[in-house]
C-alpha cells in the first residue's frame, strides 16, 4: 500500500507545541503517514489567507493527499467538523470556507461529512483545540482507510467563502489583493484570461491605494532594474505586482482585500 | 521492526544550518528514524520556556518516542549531558532542567545516565554546539536500540527547574504566567482542579501586572464578542486568559514568568 | 535500495505555499525520498548567504544526499539551471554561486550539468518559480537515479560567488563577517589555522564597526560572564564573536559583510 500523505495548513505558528501535537496524534494513530507542512503562519484568525495559501499549494501533491486546515476562530462553537471529498483528494477542516477553495481546484466538492463519530476523534475533545482533538485524528483515520460514511452523515450547505471577483468597468478591471507573499509581491485575483489577445510586450496601467502607475508586463522580475517595479503572471497564474529585488507592498502600502484596478492598454 | 521516533525542541531558530545539522547527523547514524519538530523557536536561553513546550507536546507522541531538547546556555561548561529515562519516552539533553517538566508529564523519571562514552558521540565535539555533536548522536543511538548502560553511567541529582506553584492565600489563589502563545493567550498555572466545586457559569476575577477583571468564564473563545477577553481552561488543562480573536499579552501587558491572582467567585 | 534524502533551501520562507509546492512535486515523482528543510530563512536574494547556510550543512548529510538550493534573483532570465556532481553528493540550483561553497566543502566539483531536457521538469514552466518548475523536479528524478547526462550537456565556466579572502596586513588579519546566525553571534571567516601557534590562553584584539575591543578566546561562550562579550572558535571551525546569553551583532552594530580586523596579541 502507499504511503498515506496528509499536509497540514494553519495559524498555529511554530514556537508553540501546538502543531507537534497534531503530528503526534497523527503518528499515534497512522504511523506511516508521511506529513507535509503547507505553513503555519496563516495570519491569526484570517480565514481567507488559509483558503488561499492551501488552494494554491494543494493542486500539486499527488492524488489522494489528505489536506487538514485549521483557521478556526469559531473553534468550540456550533460550527462544524467537516470532510470535503473532491476527485482528486479529501479536506479536513472547520466548516468556514477555508477548505472551499482548494476543493475547486481539485475538481470540486463531489460531497461532504460531518465528523461526529466521537469513536473517531480523541476521547476527551477540548473546547479550543480541535486541530489536535478532532482534525488531526480524523486526518489519521482516513489515512488508515476508514470509510467516510463512518464520519458522520453527510452535509449539504458548506460555508462558502466571500472573495470578490473581478468586476469589467468601460475599459477597466476591478479586482483586488489576494495576497501579499513574504517578497512583498501583490498577488491579485486578475488571471491569465484577463489578459487575453494581449500582447506579450505590453504594459499595464493600475491603480493601487491611489497611486496611478504604468508597469511593464514582464516574463521575469529581473527584466527591470534592481528595485523598479513591474506586473507578471506570477506561477499561479494570477497577476502579480512586483519590485525586482524589492518589496511591491511596501512600495503601494497595500494589503491583502485591498481594491486594484487595471486598465489595459492593448499594443497599438 | 517499528521506525523510531526522534522529536527535536531547541531554540535555534530556523534561519541558520543548525536544526538541519542534527537532523543530518541523526539520519546518518539511523535512516530509518522519523525526525518530529516540536519547535526551534524557544526563546534564546529560556529553558523554562523549552521545558514547558516540550512538556506539552511529548504526552501526545507515541510510546518510545526519543526527545531531544537543547535549550542550553551552558554549553560547553562542566553541565552533564543526559538521557533520562521514563516508562513512556527517553529524553535527551543538557542537565539543566529543560527535560524534568516532560518526564514528569511522561510518568515520572525511572534513571538517569550521563552520555559520556565518547564512541557514541561525534568522533570531534565542538565546545559550541553539543546539539550536533552529542545529543543528535545519542538520539540516533538510542532509535538504534543501544542500550542505555552504554552510553555512561547511572546518575542521580538532576537539576530541577524552579517553576513556582500555586498558593493560596485567603481566597485567593497566587501563581504565574507559564506562557504566551503565540496567539498572545496567557497560560496560567492554574489547572483544572483549582476550579473544583465552581459552576460552569462562573467568572473568574483576576489581577495581572496591576489590572484587575472579572472575565467570563468560557468554553469557547468566540463566546465573547470579538477583542473581549476572557478566561478559559486551554487545551493542557491550563487557565488561560484570552482575547477572543486579538491578543491577551498584548491586552494585559504581561510575559512569561509575572504573577497572577485569581480570585474565585462561586456562583451562588 | 536505500531511501534517497533531498535537502532543500531557499530565500521562500514559511508563510507561503512555496515550500510546500516544492515538495509537493518532488513527491509526486520520488514518493520514497525524505525530505530535509535546510533552511526557507535565507535573506531574500542573498546569495552569499545561502552560499554559506548551504556549506556549513551539507557536510554534515550522509552520502549521496541531494540539495537543492534557491535563491534566484535572476529566475526566469538566461541565467542557467546546473546540478553540480561532487564525490559526496549532488546539487542542484540556479548558476548564480549559491552552490559552489558547499561543493567545495563536499570534495570539490567533479562536474556539471545543465538541466535543459523538458522531459525531467514540469510540463509547464513558469518565469517565476523554478523551485517548483526545474529544481525540485529535477532533484526527484536524481532520487529516481536518472542518469545526470540525460539532463542536458556538461558545462564549463560555472558562476564562482565573490567570497572576500583573509588577508594578512603587518600584524593584522583583515576579514569579514560572513554571517550573523539567530543567536547574534559574529561569524567571521578567520579560521582554526589563523591562530596556529597560538596559546588557548590567548585573547584577541579586534576592531569591528570602529569598535576596538580585546576578547577572550573561550572554548564556551559561558566562560565569561551573561552579557560580557568573548571570541571562540564555532562549531563550524570560523571565529566566532559572540555574546554571553547576548547578542555580539547588536553590540557591535555589525551585518554580514562588514570588514573584521584582527590583531593577534601571542601568549608572551
Amino acid at each position: 500500500m502507499k504511503r498515506p500523505l496528509i499536509t497540514l495548513t494553519t495559524d498555529f505558528g511554530l514556537r508553540d507545541p501546538y502543531v507537534a501535537e497534531m503530528k503526534a496524534i497523527i503518528l499515534s494513530i497512522s504511523p506511516e503517514a508521511l506529513i507535509v507542512d503547507i505553513s503555519h503562519e496563516i495570519e491569526k484568525f484570517n480565514i481567507r489567507m488559509g483558503a488561499y495559501v492551501l488552494a494554491s499549494a494543494a493542486p500539486c501533491f499527488p492524488k489522494g493527499a489528505i489536506h487538514v486546515a485549521v483557521v478556526d476562530p469559531q473553534v468550540g462553537t456550533a460550527r462544524q467538523a467537516i470532510i470535503i471529498c473532491t476527485n482528486a483528494a479529501l479536506l479536513i477542516g472547520p466548516d468556514n470556507g477555508v477548505l472551499v477553495l482548494a476543493a475547486k481546484k481539485l475538481g470540486g466538492i463531489k460531497y461532504a461529512y460531518k465528523i461526529a463519530n466521537s469513536a473517531l476523534t480523541r476521547p476527551s475533545i477540548s473546547s479550543t483545540f480541535h486541530g489536535r482533538d478532532i482534525f488531526a485524528p480524523a486526518a489519521a483515520h482516513l489515512a488508515n482507510q476508514t470509510p467516510l460514511a463512518k464520519f458522520g452523515s453527510k452535509i449539504r450547505g458548506i460555508t462558502m467563502p466571500e472573495f470578490s471577483k473581478v468586476t469589467k468597468r468601460k475599459d477597466m478591471l476591478v479586482g483586488e489583493v489576494l495576497h501579499i507573499d513574504s517578497f512583498g509581491n501583490i498577488i491579485t485575483n486578475f488571471v491569465q484570461s484577463n489578459f487575453a489577445g494581449m500582447s506579450a510586450e505590453a504594459s499595464v496601467e493600475i491603480e493601487l491605494n491611489r497611486i496611478k502607475r504604468k508597469l511593464k508586463l514582464c516574463r521575469a522580475y529581473a527584466e527591470v532594474k534592481p528595485q523598479e517595479p513591474l506586473a507578471i503572471i506570477g506561477s499561479h497564474g494570477f497577476l502579480e505586482l512586483a519590485v525586482n529585488q524589492g518589496n511591491a507592498a511596501e512600495l503601494f502600502g497595500v494589503k491583502a482585500g485591498d481594491q486594484v484596478i487595471l486598465k489595459l492598454e492593448k499594443h497599438s
